[in-house]
């Protein structure tokens, strides 16, 4: 951990920012004046100028108003969040064209500011968030703070120097001692949040020249590297760049990184915060864009929207500056065809010549990757495998990292399966409706925690109903699943393998995951297998939650249909509308309909239960969003989920034309599972007939054997998929 | 009626398909080689033509199949038709290109079929319906002929004698003769599957030159002019060319209205079809294509998919025969533009040429417009209110014709609502899952009929919690909605007003509805006022089905959340889950979310019940799409429900921003209503006041006054809208 612990200490800079001449956070005068005169020629450069002068045009013809503080997505909430990012905007503006009726604006506004503030006490609707003073949270302070200090840089040498004084004496001097000394852990905090604020103050610490501000900010209030913004991304981050919070929080989390990073290598180039921790920014950057859907949107694990995407304004920042920094990649302008625009610096400028110079910029795609978890990459991690280019991908992703702190979800080995452009078995997401007022503030819902972060809210099993560490955060912090192994060798048999020991007491869980493209099927095929191994018996619920609509199943079963009740009492069962429930006698498939295909999931359990609900009971404010889904319930001591998960055919409604409703798998046979291997038989139609086998035992390429039911069966590493068609 | 009577005898034709040569239906060999000397230079030429042999040349490398018949949406069905398809498209290409492997794999199928169709007894599984020999219902059988009709005309000449013999004897007469013959009843009938019968028999007639055949299409069977095409054009169709059974049957009534029509004319100019009944053919098709919502879906009133658009066949077909026929509307390019093909003959090459020679083809946007009803134009109809242009337009939908048919909804003085490119107050459709095997074999479920053709599935008040006509489709039949007026001379303030007076017995119903755009209001609104009058004490509820997420009420409610019934008991409540139940004091104001925009019902009971339901109930085998709704509840004899409307606000999720989350108008106060007139004011916040009031008499242009509270109200015309803002 010592490795990465770079003190910055006051002989390490000079009179930087003089040196450098302000603006010098995120642009300079020379930067500026070169996109003033490339202005309509390149047309990411464009797009993003033309957004900016709409956006403040609008501002300027309406009059400034800085309601009071009120509460979380409210107006006064709201339109303070206008105003810093108008104030930035402005000061682009300003720095680019030199029309003073932008610094006009921001003194304006900040004239208002340097009134009100002093009169603002710690905000009174906190909850349980350390307070800002305009905002209900010091989170959001540090967003002001972070864009105001832009707006402040590029009109510092406009101002007057009693103009200065009054806004650094009455705004940025007392809200950096509010961060820093009336409450320094939430500044050292190893968290987003305490990112943002060691940002906030090294921001307008570079712009004050205050050094003590930014010592801070890179080393924390005490300044000995226990906490700000080194520390924190040291710690937040695997080595493989993975964000611990997940990939919708990855993309907030990029802001302060991106923001903060250029305005030091900017300020201060000795720091070489690029090369950080093996170039972590870098990688941060290339794991939080990889953790996406084909579409851009990213993957909603922990607490997550399910439509935040790659036009984020981070990721539209990060992409330029990655580009700049490390390297020319395609797939780095791919992403900014989505985003449409660049950051107005000299980054920006240098993708959008290179964007202009292409004839056409290919979709970006990804590949099968793993992303190890925890800050020494030691704590499980992320396994995605993809198959199929561009928007077509087919998409299998596990989870078997760390909890992720406050934002986590109790759901290790926990899948997601993307398909045909959306989420076919797909992650709930928060419970929450951002930034709505009516919605409880659009603060996170009460539903959150009694459904979205509760195990059954996930496609992993869940143990005699409960959730898994039985919903205790800091239990789940302390552990964390493991890999067994990744293997994409073979780009027509990919395979993911994962452990989660700890998560249920007196319960081990492996689960194996292959994503098959299979030349005698329509679409690539996945294949599950979830071992769980106790000393008691346990009820074991195997979850799938699917979009779209119900087809068909191949077993009876007895609707609810006149009385409704929950399906269970806790843990997020008492969410589910109980609909129907089935006892299989034969292997269950169970077939819906999303988009134009169908898609069945084939097990092995020939005696179990099946279980159909929904989303919406116990919640009386409609929070919820009604969603179905099915469970496979088993009794047993150790036991092994096998399953198919199969798209086939094709429906369009607008045609009225439809092929193949039925799936092609037909029966899923243990032949056999212990603590060596698992062996399973998949039959279906036409002479479909597939053994596979995993290896159980520490991941190897040698080659085992195992005996089940008196036939011994052979293959070298860890896993075999021996098919044939009659 | 006997207006449009035509009956065509021997005498008015002469040797007509031998006089023109073959082929005669719908391309003519001079046709078929101008379209082959233009290949490469129409786009939309090039893409029909392209598709057509991609498709072909799948079959063509395929073994020809010709299996047993089965049950409908089942692999023999779905095979069947796709040889036809086949056969047609291989057809044309062979007139086009004259390479004899299209006519050899015509001939290798019909061969087939000769030796096949022979055999074939009734389909055992017809159900209802009047049954064909290879499908379950004849009309299958009779889109089969139709289309095998236009491939045989192609490969006519080609064939020898012998072949031509043996088809005619063991396939088309055969075939002729159990449409005519064996079941003159479906020939004949008033509907679309006559339609089908009569043209297909018509199309082979022309083929064969079978005068007898061509009479009885254009006649019916007994060549009185009772039955067959022109009666049922005449019947189907009102005088503004609204289709009774409504707008998704119409895309399918257009494939023989066309082909046939389009057959007609080039072997009988003398019929003059294109004149017939005040070129009805014409009014036919554009009331089809405006009864779209701006996306090209066609409105799905009565039994209807949510998806049908106008890239449906008939409707390709109909738009070049239209634009060649009727004049060349830059409306019909822009339908072109969507549909992105031609049909390959005269009429698709003149608008190709016309769509190539255009620098850039415009959106189609169709205005505002009334429908009448009923062959005669007097039996009510519907009203489509826009605002707006192109993909962003507004729309307002009411429906006060006649009932349709066995496809007909028990839906008078229903509403949809569109907006921001979808359905925010939708219409269900049918309970269907089209041609899905596992669903009941693809055709109506019993929840159609259970729910979705009940009055309580749309947006229209249910009395009694009984559904219109006791569900009786005869007495539906029987009677009609009535116009009250309809006026769009104001663009800011467009009205229609409608009466139901004999769907509930002793119950009086009167809708009127608003659509105003107001500079003061972002989005236009809608205003309801919705009237009943009765002897005796109903219960009246008022539904709106919505789609999004509830957000927000301004009363309390109880909800249902660990135990959820049935709403009721029949008429289709029996499926709506019973979620929630408030007790309103004031002005209910009801808030959801869709899209990026917020929608709030605010309504003038001031002491009603507000129920929450969702589909679902009643539902044992997941047949129905679970959507969420609400109803005002209110027991009255008189009783005027006013409610405004409301889109507001932005919300969007990837950017999370929102804005405006509650409705800007707060009441609804009914001042008075009678049998002269209704008078409502609104209010809403900075200083929002309008009073709105509808002349309830007949409609006239004069002076009206009504008193009601003491005050004295003066208006001209049928309404008065009267804002003020202070």
């Amino acid at each position: 951990m010592l490795k990465y612990l770079i003190i910055i200490t006051l002989a390490a800079f000079g009179n930087f920012a003089m040196a450098a001449g302000r603006p010098s956070l995120i642009i300079t005068q020379s930067e500026a004046e070169e996109i003033r005169s490339v202005l309509g020629h390149y047309l990411l450069i464009d797009n993003a100028f033309n957004r900016l002068q709409k956006d403040v045009e609008k501002a300027l013809v309406e009059e400034i108003e800085l309601p009071m503080p009120g509460e979380a997505g409210g107006y006064a909430h709201e339109k303070h969040k206008q105003n810093y990012s108008d104030m930035k905007s402005a000061g682009i503006l300003f720095a680019i064209t030199k029309d003073e009726k932008y610094a006009r604006f921001i003194k304006k506004m900040l004239d208002g500011y340097a009134k009100m503030y002093p009169t603002l006490p710690a905000h009174p609707l906190a909850h349980d968030q350390k307070p800002g003073k305009l905002f209900h949270q010091m989170l959001n302070e540090a967003v002001w703070l972070l864009n105001t200090a832009q707006a402040y840089d590029c009109v510092y040498d406009w101002l007057t120097a009693e103009d200065r004084s009054l806004y650094e004496t009455n705004i940025f001097i007392p809200m950096a001692k509010w961060f820093t000394r009336d409450h320094p852990q939430e500044f050292n905090r190893i968290h987003n949040h305490g990112m943002w604020v060691a940002a906030s103050v090294g921001m307008i610490g570079y712009v004050m020249n205050n050094r003590d501000y930014i010592e801070m900010a890179l080393n924390g209030t005490e300044k000995d590297g226990n906490g700000g913004f080194l520390k924190q991304v040291e710690m937040l981050f695997s080595p493989d760049g993975y964000y611990m919070e997940g990939a919708y929080y990855v993309r907030y989390a990029m802001r302060p990184l991106f923001f903060f990073a250029e305005a030091i290598e900017r300020n201060q180039p000795e720091v070489k915060i690029y090369e950080f921790k093996d170039q972590i920014i870098k990688k941060a950057y290339y794991a939080g864009v990889n953790c996406t859907f084909p579409n851009g949107i990213f993957v909603p694990i922990n607490d997550a929207s399910r439509t935040m995407d790659i036009k984020a304004p981070g990721v539209v920042y990060g992409n330029s500056i990655v580009y700049d920094n490390y390297g020319e990649d395609i797939n780095l302008l791919g992403i900014a065809k989505v985003q449409g625009e660049v950051p107005l610096n000299k980054a920006g400028l240098k993708l959008a010549r290179d964007f202009a110079d292409k004839e056409s910029v290919p979709d970006f795609t990804w590949k099968s990757l793993e992303l190890t978890d925890g800050y020494d990459g030691k704590q499980g991690g992320l396994g995605i495998l993809r198959t199929g280019e561009g928007q077509d991908q087919t998409m299998l992703l596990m989870k078997y990292g760390v909890h992720g702190l406050g934002h986590g979800h109790f759901d290790k080995l926990h899948f997601i399966f993307y398909d045909q452009q959306k989420e076919v078995i797909p992650d709930y997401g928060f419970a929450r409706w951002i930034n709505i007022e009516p919605k409880f503030g659009g603060r996170y819902l009460p539903e959150n925690k009694s459904y979205a972060m509760q195990t059954i809210a996930h496609n992993t099993v869940v143990v005699d109903e409960q959730c898994q560490n039985n919903f205790n955060r800091k239990a789940a912090d302390q552990v964390h699943g493991d890999r067994h192994f990744f293997d994409i060798s073979d780009i027509h048999c990919q395979v993911m393998s994962a452990r989660a020991d700890n998560h249920y007491d007196g319960v081990e869980m492996q689960r194996t995951m292959f994503l098959i493209r299979d030349e005698n099927l329509e679409w690539p095929v996945v294949v599950d297998l979830y071992r769980l191994k106790s000393q008691t018996e346990h009820q074991y619920d195997y979850p799938i939650h699917f979009r779209g609509q119900l087809m068909a199943t191949n077993f009876e079963y007895a609707s609810n249909s006149v009385i409704q009740n929950p399906m269970g009492e806790k843990a997020g069962y008492q969410h589910l509308w109980y609909e129907a429930v089935g006892k299989v006698k034969d292997c269950p498939s169970i077939t819906w309909l999303h988009g134009h295909r169908y898609y069945s999931v084939i097990a092995s359990n020939q005696n179990a239960e099946v279980l159909f609900g929904r989303t919406g009971a116990n919640d009386p404010n409609f929070n919820l969003v009604s969603e179905p889904m099915f469970l496979i319930r088993e009794k047993a001591k150790d036991h092994l989920f096998a399953a198919v998960i199969e798209p086939h055919g094709y429906f369009n409604e607008a045609s009225e034309s439809t092929r193949q409703a039925r799936p092609r798998f037909q029966q899923v046979e243990v032949i056999g599972f212990n603590d060596d291997a698992s062996v399973v038989r998949l039959v279906g139609d036409k002479g479909l007939d597939w053994i596979i086998i995993v290896n159980n035992r520490e991941a190897s390429g040698i080659t085992h054997t195992v005996t089940f039911k008196g036939r011994e069966y052979e293959w070298t590493g860890n896993y075999s998929v021996q098919k044939s068609y009659k």
